[in-house]
C-alpha cells in the first residue's frame, strides 16, 4: 500500500478498520527499536521522537519562531492571569515545526495539557520534535515514518490509562477520524473539534450530513485569517523562495502557467509578476478566471501552451491536472511542481515507467529524461513544494495558530448550548481579535470610530464591523 | 422613517410622509413648466427629460456602451428564442446612464415592460434619458432634480392607472420605500425586489427584521460580482482618471493617505501604488488593516499624517471621516475627495464658513482658501468623485447590470415557495453564469473537469464550484 | 501642400527659400484680418494671438501650473539678487501651454527680453497666448495655424527692428534654420542655442557635421533630466490619462501592443501593466527587446499578434511603423494611436481611401469604418496622442524647462572659449542642480557625504556624483 | 598605493611592494602542504584547488549554468568554424564559479589558451575549481584563502616558463597591477585587459591619468548589459533569495531601508516593493533620489528612520554608510546587509568591541547582542550578500560573460591603431551582439527595419540603433 499522508485521500480510510487493526497488532515495541529518544534529561520516556540530543538546536529554531509569532505571544503573555484552558486535554495532529512548537507551549501557559503527534510522515523537524520532548511534552513524531508508524503515534496520543482528552485540534481530520473509530466512547465525551485542513473540514461536513458529528466542531480553515493571509501571503512569499532554493531558476522574463486562481494561485501569479514573469492562468471556475483576466494574466487551457512555457505551477486542489500526456509535451528544461493541497495534482506516477530516467540532481529536485533527452525538472516528486522546499513564514502561520488557540479557547469556555454538534465557523470577531494581536509588530495605528459614527453605521465601536458574508 | 436620497443627507427629509404630502400637491403640471420635452417623435408624452431633441446624441452613447457591455448583448440574443420576462412590469430606479438604457434595453427585449426614475438627482444622463424617451421607454428623470422632481418622477413610474407593476429594480431603496408607504396594496402583490446599493440593502435587512418586507428580495450589492468587480477594479479604473480629469495632478512621488481599506480603498490604493504614489491607509477593522500591511501600505491615523499627505481620498461608507480640524491642517495644495458611497465622509458643510473663500476653478473643483492663503482642492464638494468626474468602465457595469437581470429574471419565474419574504444572495451558480458571458472579452478558456475529477471534488461539471462563504 | 507640422519633415525645408519667397509676400496684413486681438489693455500691438479677452482664463491655468513647477519658481526667486539673463534677448519657438509660459516669465525675471512663437499648429493654448499678450510679451501662436501663419509667426519673432536676438530657444529646430536661412548675419552674432527635440538635434548634429553651426549649442533633448523624466514618468501618467479620456477604455485584461520599448514605451508599459493589462513590445533593438523580456513583457512582431491586440501604441520614432495591412488585420474596436515623436508612425494617410468610412465619434476619436463593419477607433489622426488628448504633468515639465533655462544661463554667461560652435550636452552639475529644485516637492532628504566619503569616492561633496556616461 | 582585493579593506596591505617580498618567499611548498590535489587525473599538477576529488559535482554544476548561458554557448559553436582567440594567452583573475568555469571553457574552444586565479578569497566554488582542474585548466583557487596564497595564486598564473600571456581579464586588478609592478617587460607586451568592476576600472583610469597605462582596455563594467543586466536584474532577483535563505524574513509589511538608488538600489527596491515592503530609500545624488521620488520611495537620511526600519541594505559603493552610531539605534531584530560593492559599506568592525555578543545563528548569520538584549541580524559579516548567501542567475552572468569574451575577442582582433594605451568601452555594436544571443531564451522575435525606415533614421539596418550616450 502506497506511501503518501500528507493530505491522505479518502479512498485509504474506506480501509480505516483494517488499518486500526494492523495497528494494534504493532504496538509494541515502536520506541525502543528505531530511535535514539529512549529518555529525556528529566527521565521522562512518554514520547517517541529521532533523536533527544537534538533538542538544543530545536530550540534555537522555537526561540527564533517566537520572533516572528506576536499573536501567539500576546495570548501567552495573558496565562498568569487567566487561565482560560486551565483543564483542557488536547489531542494535536498537525505538522510539527517550530511555530507548532510555539503553538502548543502557549496553548500549555493558557492552562491546557496536551499530547501530540504528526499529521504528515514528511514534514516534522525532528529537532524541534526532540525540543518539545525535552521540554516534557509528550510528543511522537518524526520525519519519515511509515503509515504505521503514523497511526501507532496518533494512538500514542488518544490511549493513555491516565489521561483522558477532552479537545481535538486536528489538521486533516486523522486524529478525529481515529478516535470516532477505535475509541467512539472518548469521543463522544469531547466538548470540541478544531480542525484547520480543507480535507478535515470536508470530512467534518460529510459526518455532520450523516448525523455522525456528536460534538461541535470549529472550521478554521475557511476563516478569513487562513484563507485571506495563510493562503495568499504564505504562497505568495514561499513560491519565489522554494523556486530559487531548488533550481537557481531566474525570474525574469520566465513564462509560468499556474493551474488554479484560488487564494494560492492569486499569492503566486503576483509574487511572479512582481518577478518580471509573463504568467498565464487556468481556471475551471468562471469567476476566478474573470479575476485572473482583471489581474492581468491570461487565461489559457493547459494544452494550448503546454510547449511553451518555462515554468508550469500548480494549485488546484484536484487531481490529475498535469497528466502524463501534458508532461510528455513539454519543453526541454521545463520546472513542474505544485503548491496545492495534495500530491495528486500532478500524476507523478505516470513519470515512474522504463523510458523515462529518473535523476536526482540536488535534494528536492529531480530530473526526468525522455529518451530523446528532454529533461523536465520536478520538484518534491510533487508534493507541496513550499513545505518542502521553502520556509513558511512565521508571522502567517501565527495567524493561523492564534485562530487555533482561539477556537480552542471558545469551544472549551462556551456556555452549553451556544454550540449544537454541528461545524461552525469561528465567531467574526474572534477573527478580528486574532487580526488585532498581529498589526503591533507593523506598527500599525487602528482608527477608532466615534460614538456618533458607530451609531451611524450600527456598529459596535469595538466590533465586529463586517457582516459574516463579507469576503475582504 | 427616511427617505434616503444617497446624495442628499438624512436630514433633508425628516418624515417621508410630510414629503409624500408635498410632492402629491405638485404633480399636475410638471412636464409643461421646465422642460422642453412634451412629445417624442412617435406622438408619446408619457415621459419627462430634459431635451428630447438630444436623442440621437444619447443614441450614440449607449451603441458606444453596447460594446463594451458583453453579459447584457448576449442574453439580449437570447430573447427572440426564451421571453423569461415576458408579463415583468418592473419599476426601476437607478442612475440613468448609457450603460442602464443598455440594461433597460436588455431587460425589455426579454420580454419586460418597464418604468423608470433615477435614484440620484445629479447622476442623469440627459442625452441617454432624452434617447429612451424617444426609444419609447417611459423615463422620468434629467440632472438637476430638486427633491419634490425626485419623489415626483419615481411617483410617475408607479401610480400609473393602465400598468400595475409587478418587480422593482432599486438603488438606495426609494421606490420600494415609496411603494411600500404610499401603495401598500400595489407593494404586496410584487413577485420580488432586486436592490444594488449598500443603503437600500441595509434598509431591506432592516425591514426584514421587523417583518415589513411582504415581498423576496435579492441582496445584488453583496454578490461576488458587485463586490469583487464593479467595487474593485472599477475603482481601480477610475480613481486615476477622476484625479486627472479634474486636476491634472502628477501621481509620481504623491504620498496619499486612502481611508478605508474595503474593496473600493484595495481598488484605488493598488491603481495609485502603481503609478508611483506613496500609498497609506486608515482602518477600524483590524483584519481590513492587516491586509494593508501585507500589502505594503503602511496603517496610520488620519491625524499622523495630516499635514504631509498631497492626496487625501475617503472609501469608508461612514460619516464625518474628515473633519473641519483635519481640513484646517491639511496642507496647501491638498487635493481632498470621496470614492465612498456618500457625500457624508468629508464633513463638507464644515468649510462654508464665512472665513473660507470657495473659488470654483474648474467644472467639479472647488478651491476653498484660508485666510492664510492656504488652499485646498475639493473634488465634486465631496460627493462620489468617480461618478461626478469620471467615466465607470461600461464593461464592469455589465457585470452588475447582468446579474441585476438575471435576479429579476430568477425572482420572476421561481417555482412557489423557493423564495420566502426574506433578502436573499444571488445563488453562487448564477454569480458564475454572469462571470461565464464576460470571458470572451478576454478570449479566455476555462478549462472543464474531466468527470473523474468532478467526482473526485465532490462538484457537479457545471458549477457551482465555491461553497456559499468562498470569499474569492 | 500637406499641413503636418507638429515635427516638420526633413523634406518640407528642402523648399525652405520657396517657403520664405511665400512668406515673405504675405506678412503683411496677418493680424488684422482673422483674430480678434488687436490691442492689449496697455495699448499694445506686438502679438497675435486668437483672442486677448480670453487673458484672464489662461492667467489662471498659468497660475495653475505655478504651483506645480518648484524648480523654475526656485529659479524665479533669485531674480531680485541676481539677473543671469540680463541682456538676453531670446527668441523662443516652443509649444505654447501654461507651463511655457511660467519659463517665459521665469526667464523674464532672470532679466532677458523675448519674442515667442510656436513650434506646432496645434498645440497652443490659445488663452495661454492671450494671457501672455496682455502680460506684454511679444507672441505670436494660435491653435490652428496653417504653415503660412506657422513661418509668419517665427519671423515675427526674429525679424523686428529695435531688438537684436542673441539667444535661441528652439523646440524641433524651425526658428534656429529660418534664421540661419534668411538672416545669416544676425545668426551669426548669436550667443548660443538652446534645442529640446529629436528632431531638432539631429538637425544641429548635421548642421554640426557640415560645418555650418556657426553657434554653441546645447542638446537639451539628451539631458538625463529630459530621457529620464519627461520621456519615461511624463509618458506613464499621461497614457492612461490620454486613453481615457477620449475612450473611456477599461484597462483590466486589455491585450495592449507597444511598439518601441524606449523611455515612452517603458513608461507606457509599466503604467499599462499596473492597471492590468496584458502588455507586448516589439522592438528593432536587441538590448531594448532584453529589457522587455526582464520587465516581464513578450518581444513580437506586429504581424504575429495584430488580430488579438485591444490597444495599439506607437512610440518608435520611426515612420510607417504601423501600415495599412496592419490596420486591415486589426480586430473590431481596437484602439490606435500614437505616443512617439511625431505623426508619421501610423500610416494614417493609408486610410483616407473611398472603401473606409470615417466617423468623428468625439473630440480626437475617429472611428475608421472598413465594409464588413469592422470599426478601429483612431486617437488624434495619429498624431501625438499624450500632446493632443491628456494633460503634461506640469511637475515633469518643470524639470525640462529648469533645465532649458539653465542652459541658456550657462551658454549666455559661458566665459569665451569654454564652448565651440559645436553642439553639448548639459554639464552633469547642472543636470544634478535642476533635479535637487524639485526635491523638496517630495519632502525628499539628501544624504551629504562626509569628508572621509568624498575622498574615498574621489568625488567633490558639492557633486557631480557621477560620470558623464552614467546611465540613472 | 595599494593592492585591491574586493573583499579585504585597503589598509591591510599598506604596500604591494612588501607584499611580494612576502609572497616570493612563501612561493615554494603551497600546493604540497594544504590541499590534496596534487594531481589530476591525466596526471597533471600544474594547479591547485581543495579537493580534486569533487571534480564530478563540480562538472554537473557547470552542466547545470551551460543550460542558462546560452550567450556564450551560441559563441562556443563558432568555435570549430573559426576560432577568434587563436594563440591569444590569457590571465584570468576573476570570481570562480560554475558560470566562470562556462566563459573559460568558452574562451578555450574559441582557440585561446588560459590560466586562472580567482579575485576573491572567499567567492571560489571548490568543486567547480577542481572540475576546471581535472578538465587541464591550470586553476589557482580556492575558498579561504589566505592573503598570502592570494597573491601566491595569481603569481602562478603569470609567472610561467612557457607560457607567455598576451591577455588580461581581470575583476579588480590585481592581475594587471601584480603584472605591472613585478614584471613590466611582461606587461608592456600584452594586448589587451578586460576589467569588469567598478575598482579595478577606477584603477585603470587613474593609471591612464597618471601616462602609466600602457596597454589597450576594455571597460566592462559600464557597458550597458553590465550596469544594466547584471546589476539591476541579478540584484532584483538575488535580494529576495539572500534574505530568505538566511532569514526565512517574511517580506509582507516589512519597512526596509535601501542607501543608494543606483542600478542595485533600484533592482533591490523594485523586488521589495513586489514583495509587499513598504520601502524608503536614501541618497547623495539629486538624480537618483528624484527618480526614487517618482517611483513611489521615500528619501530619507538614514538617522530619520533607524530607528523604525525591520530591514537595512546597502548599496552605495561608499565606505561607512551605516557606523556604529546607527547600529546602536538599530531596533531589536532589525536584519543588516550589504549588497554594494565592498564590505566597506558597514562599519562592521566597529561591532567587534567587547560589550557586544557575537552568536553565529547559521552561516552567514550572526546575531550582535547589545548588553541590554537588543539583537540585529547582520548578514555574511557585511560582505556582499547576495553573492555570499544566494545564487546569481547564470543567465544573467552569461550576458556580461559574453561580454567580456566579445572585448577580449576584440582586443585581440583589432587592427594596429583602432586602439590606444587606454580605456574603452564596448562597441555599440557589441553590445547589441550579446544582448540578440539572449533573445531567443525567451522567444522574443525582433522586428527588422525596411529599407525606406532604416534611411528615414540614417540606421545602418543590423545595427548600432543607438547613440553611445543612449542610457537605456
Amino acid at each position: 500500500m502506497a506511501g503518501n499522508l500528507i493530505i491522505p485521500s479518502f479512498s485509504l480510510h474506506s480501509s480505516l478498520a483494517a488499518w486500526i487493526q494492523l495497528i494494534s497488532s504493532s504496538f509494541l515495541d515502536k520506541s525502543s527499536s528505531s530511535h535514539h529518544n529512549y529518555r529525556n534529561s528529566k527521565g521522562s520516556t512518554d514520547f517517541c521522537v529521532r533523536n533527544i540530543d537534538h533538542a538544543a538546536f530545536g530550540r534555537r529554531e522555537i526561540e527564533i519562531a517566537e520572533q516572528e509569532m506576536p499573536g501567539l505571544m500576546a495570548l501567552k503573555k495573558r496565562a498568569a492571569a487567566d487561565k482560560p484552558l486551565l483543564g483542557a486535554k488536547i489531542i494535536g495532529c498537525t505538522h510539527i515545526t517550530a511555530q507548532t512548537a510555539v503553538l502548543i507551549e502557549t496553548l500549555v501557559a493558557l492552562g491546557a495539557s496536551v499530547r501530540w503527534a504528526a499529521c504528515n510522515i514528511y514534514s516534522t523537524q525532528n529537532e524541534v520534535a526532540a525540543a518539545l520532548a525535552e521540554g516534557g511534552y509528550p510528543i511522537f513524531a518524526w520525519k519519515g515514518e511509515n503509515e504505521e508508524d503514523f497511526w501507532w503515534s496518533i494512538d500514542k496520543c488518544i490511549n493513555n490509562e491516565h489521561w483522558q482528552p477532552n479537545m481535538i485540534l486536528d489538521d486533516g481530520g486523522d486524529a478525529t477520524h481515529l478516535m470516532l473509530k477505535k475509541y467512539p466512547a472518548m469521543f463522544s465525551s469531547i466538548k470540541g473539534i478544531v480542525e484547520e485542513s480543507v480535507t478535515g473540514v470536508h470530512r467534518l461536513y460529510q459526518l455532520s450530513k450523516s448525523k455522525k458529528l456528536t460534538v461541535p466542531a470549529m472550521n478554521v480553515n475557511d476563516s478569513v485569517t487562513k484563507t485571506k493571509f495563510d493562503n495568499l501571503y504564505s504562497c505568495r512569499e514561499s513560491i519565489l523562495d522554494a523556486l530559487k532554493r531548488t533550481t537557481d531558476v531566474m525570474f525574469g522574463g520566465k513564462q509560468v502557467l499556474i493551474c488554479g486562481y484560488g487564494e494560492v494561485g492569486k499569492g503566486c501569479a503576483q509574487a511572479l509578476k512582481g518577478m518580471g514573469c509573463v504568467v498565464m492562468v487556468t481556471e475551471i471556475d468562471p469567476i476566478c478566471a474573470l479575476q485572473a483576466c482583471m489581474d492581468g494574466f491570461r487565461v489559457v487551457k493547459l494544452n494550448e501552451v503546454v510547449r511553451q512555457i518555462d515554468i508550469l505551477i500548480t494549485c488546484t486542489g484536484n487531481k490529475n491536472v498535469v497528466t502524463r500526456e501534458h508532461l510528455d509535451r513539454l519543453k526541454n528544461g521545463c520546472i513542474v511542481c505544485n503548491m496545492g493541497h495534495s500530491n495528486t495534482e500532478i500524476d507523478v506516477g505516470s513519470l515512474r515507467t522504463q523510458e523515462l530516467t529518473w535523476e536526482k540532481v540536488r535534494s528536492q529536485v529531480d530530473h526526468i529524461i525522455w529518451p530523446d533527452g528532454k529533461r523536465i525538472v520536478l520538484l518534491a516528486e510533487g508534493r507541496l513544494v513550499n513545505l518542502s522546499c521553502s520556509s513558511v513564514p512565521s508571522f502567517v502561520v501565527s495567524i493561523t495558530a492564534s485562530t487555533q488557540a482561539l477556537a480552542l479557547i471558545e469551544l472549551y469556555n462556551a456556555p452549553a448550548g451556544r454550540y449544537k454538534d454541528d461545524v461552525y465557523l469561528l465567531p467574526k470577531k474572534m477573527d478580528e481579535y486574532v487580526a488585532s494581536l498581529h498589526l503591533p509588530t507593523f506598527d500599525a495605528h487602528l482608527t477608532e470610530l466615534t460614538d456618533e459614527q458607530a451609531k451611524y453605521l450600527g456598529l459596535n465601536k469595538a466590533g465586529p464591523f463586517k457582516p459574516n458574508y463579507y469576503r475582504y
